[in-house]
């Protein structure tokens, strides 16, 4: 049986990653995961937190939002409601860890990245397609500084993407949509290096429960869609990985 | 003397205004002035603030804000400030004003139109954008509100469209850019309606002042501007107004 | 036809300035006019914004606040609902930005004038009366640094004061109270320099809008007005100036 | 030897009471104790708190703030600091249950009469003036719902004051101004009906104590200052009470 | 090699569940894992979320909490810094989710249970601990219920219990104390069902990453742990389940 | 007539002290009186508060808190709701000064010893049981200090314990429990040295008020159970002071 939009269940949606969308910052990228669109831009700022200062190491953060009415039913600001949510919070820390995971921080000196990313459009995998997206704002980042003889190279050690799976009527799919998404029993965000080693692995079931054997086919299919997005990574950064 | 960009001090910056951006909301435009790009989505509820309930009129109402890296320097979030600035209020408050200005409250029932104005690159005009694009998403809305046959026709009275004007290095110019507005002695945000009535008019020297003459002269020039940004609304709406 | 309170329609209310009136701040007045009652305190802090330090610059700002029964209707307190609304955001900084225009910061060194001013008993035109009142309070709390030999001259270039005009069933009338305030089509304020020139013209319809002649009725109403209230600034003044 | 302000040990401060202060308020008065001066206001709302919803009996409340420059030094608003201090607090409980000692509650139906008192010049004492203006704004408002006809009597079981003693260089002084008062051992403040029953003792050493001996003669002290206290309460109420 | 406390790799710490520690709570229980300690207290509401009015089904939530000094260095309260942190967030939801897929929301009515997790001493895995406790407190409130008559059964499905594992030095280690967990390389929280079906699985490497096979040797130690929880659950249990 | 818990009018609950109850903490002390148990920790922070920088001083301070459980009926968090309460407020700087007041701030130099006192179970008395558990926290901290040779003594001048009294149905009763707290026309805490002079004399009427000789009454009552907890205090302390 296809699934709502046609696709075949180990399919990923068409992705696509326009660089240099923001000009004002040092990286930035649109990209877009068949309806969900967000933008992630790469700030450089010339401090760390007050635990790295002194280091001589640098960091790397992140922040996420979605535009009010990026969804199908009106979402209030945060800023109006005087806070930033607990699922907010959730996904800033999962994007900065995933991305601390690949870069050698030593390497940028006393500097932070931050990573900004807002959905403007939300169709399901809005942090997955936010930590694959910042993940090449963050290369065109340190890329410029390199360009500006700052940094020596592009202190990288692998691609990092990530993707979502799901059980939905028993049967296990790759990158849910949001109308999967919201029937699915059991969720799992993947995230993954080029090299195909675990940097987060969170599955849970609302109200339901898994086998082992049903992660294992949950992994295995994650494993698979991730691959596919860190050669959409590699294409649209050229030569600079 | 030419203008930073190369423009006539009487001329205003492209206009790009693209519809249906946002898939989800009733009305979307993305508007954009130069390098200024705002997101403007209408979102229609079918409630309205106390003050209303029970009167039979609607209400128009507006938010604005801006993505932490629209601008050259990264702007902290609101929502992790944990409140809205008093800039932010200014402007959300002109463009709800300006929008009421200009539609029978009456003829939408008791429903809510809520304009979101999201800046997402930022250089200069910001707010003056987002009327004139806020004005495109909220006809949009009211037609899809016909279409539904839940009203009978668009109540809109006359057309909205607003730009800034200033005097820079004592020359009055038309649309400035961020460069300019940060220079400008004078500056002044002009909201006019198609038939040339002024809904709102703010003229401000910041450590500075200016004469009776030089109001007429920015006047004159913003009035100019305004019927061509009107024309583009008229471009794009088609056949709905 | 007369107004509600007898006066014609280009007449102020009486306006009637207390200088001294808390013994602890460096300047201080009361000023009524009307029914409108205003306290306005000068304080000095040897200290100015970050974006100031080093630049041998001073600054003044202003802060705006309203016991909660000013009005008719009692006003919940602003620190009671924990935060500070857009309305009183915009007065603060409108406040500020005038004072602002006829005062050489450079001439006062890295000090900042904070002027507070609070609204004890409201009848319209608060924020006019504010800045009329502020401007007498700065100018004492300068005299003040003066005689204390911290500045060599009281460094203002000119007198600032302030009024509002309006639109009320078809006719401009000076100075609204609050009764015609809320009645009013359209209101504009003004504020301007003694020698006449404008350093601040807002002139907002509420679902309405004004034509180009009744916008220059307005201007020529509040020139006059604005006259009037910079002679009772001269005399309650003095010799400072 | 004489007080700073040349007063005996026993003596108070000047007391004035200014009635019908504020023009909108259901009561209010300007009190006047020495260089202290508080702003009450009564507000007459008809609801009353959860708890006493359908019980036909109305309640007592009282807000308390300081203008910013009521004190030699600058507070900073709390409303710009986004909340109510704990010192505010304290306050604003205290003159609440001082008030509610001494009204009928039942008699006044589900009304709830809250009390604003508002610092408009500080110079010790400002909860103790509070209490005392506070009653007289109380009385007048009850005295307007009689004289509308909404209640058949005042229902104040008799009148309340509060002042405070304190020790100072081992001296027991009445109604201690600012100076006194960051010098003394030992604060209290005590609250008295016109009978001589006590509502509220509070007695505190900041890093000192005092002696049984010593919190006798500081309560013969205050009972004969809040004596005088009352006396100008029904001279400035007149025929109410 | 022997661990910091000289347990082996796939050791538990002791686990002691004391129940009806607080008397006024629905349920109660303070449990210890080595030097961790939780109080979870079991409330029972009569009122469900918005989202749930009119369904007939019932809710079950969780709040967390750490004493100031439950920690070596001390950590301010959120309450003082006025919000609930990011951390905290994500471990409520996460011991809300986790015992929701135990229960039969039906079989309580219109009902929610609000789960109080408070760590008055922390040693490392305290939302693990949490889950395991709140699960006897949740039976126990449960148990109150049907013994008052109001539901006919304690409509629980299985047990539920919580462990951590991680990789410190490339060993796996079951139930990591503090020391571990500061300096392990990969940190895995496992939420699993009597049953023995996964509820819950979040592995993340912070600035590391791992291979499938050790995922597979952390989820195996989990499970073992896991099952002993569980019996410690039964034995305080009795006969409720 | 007996009290609800078979005590005579002028009987103390049972109290139980247990030391070193936290681990991590510096001091720790778990007091019961009755059915009130509360958590107190000492932390010694090598900073002091602005105002005593470089003199030479140091600092003693309080939090408090209660379990949102500790209560019959469970109250949100503080943390939850974003503020801390008035309530909050005045206990914790009631414990401040208290402590304060017996201990010389010149002697432990420029550090600060912050007492949290948190209420795990609550039956009336929380903040005097806080006082009188928070002193013995504070006394092993101190000695804690000694022992490092950090101090040379424990400069404490004398012991500090509380506890409350207040008139019930006309009777005046020692150290009341919820219920009788609850129900109490007059409510009075007393804080008192060992050596018998008071720090701390709050007495209130909550819609009701109390003569001279009831004062004095209820003073003497809490005179002799302060001494009794004093004894408790001593015996738990042992040579420490």
């Amino acid at each position: 049986m296809d699934r709502v939009d046609g696709r075949k269940p180990g399919q990923l949606r068409p992705v696509l990653i326009t660089k240099n969308y923001i000009k004002h910052a040092e990286g930035s990228v649109l990209i877009e995961a068949g309806n969900t669109r967000v933008i992630c831009t790469a700030t450089i700022e010339d401090k760390v937190p007050p635990f790295l200062k002194g280091s001589g190491k640098g960091w790397v953060t992140a922040e996420y939002g979605m535009l009010p009415r990026a969804t199908g039913t009106r979402n209030p600001r945060e800023a109006a409601r005087g806070k930033i949510g607990g699922r907010t919070h959730e996904i800033q820390r999962l994007i900065g860890r995933s991305l601390r995971s690949v870069i050698e921080l030593a390497a940028i000196g006393e500097r932070t990245v931050l990573l900004d990313c807002d959905v403007i459009q939300a169709d399901g995998g809005t942090r997955t397609a936010s930590i694959t997206g910042a993940f090449v704002a963050l290369a065109e980042a340190l890329d410029k500084l390199k360009k500006q003889g700052l940094i020596r190279r592009v202190p990288l050690t692998d691609f990092i993407a990530a993707t979502s799976v799901g059980r939905l009527d028993g049967e296990i799919l790759l990158d849910l949509c949001y109308e999967e998404d919201s029937a699915a029993e059991v969720d799992m965000n993947v995230v993954m290096t080029g090299g195909g080693r675990f940097v987060e692995v969170q599955g849970t079931g609302e109200e339901a429960s898994f086998t082992r054997q049903e992660m294992n086919d949950m992994i295995e299919l994650a494993t698979q869609g991730i691959q596919q997005l860190v050669a959409c990574q590699k294409e649209s950064l050229g030569g600079i990985l």
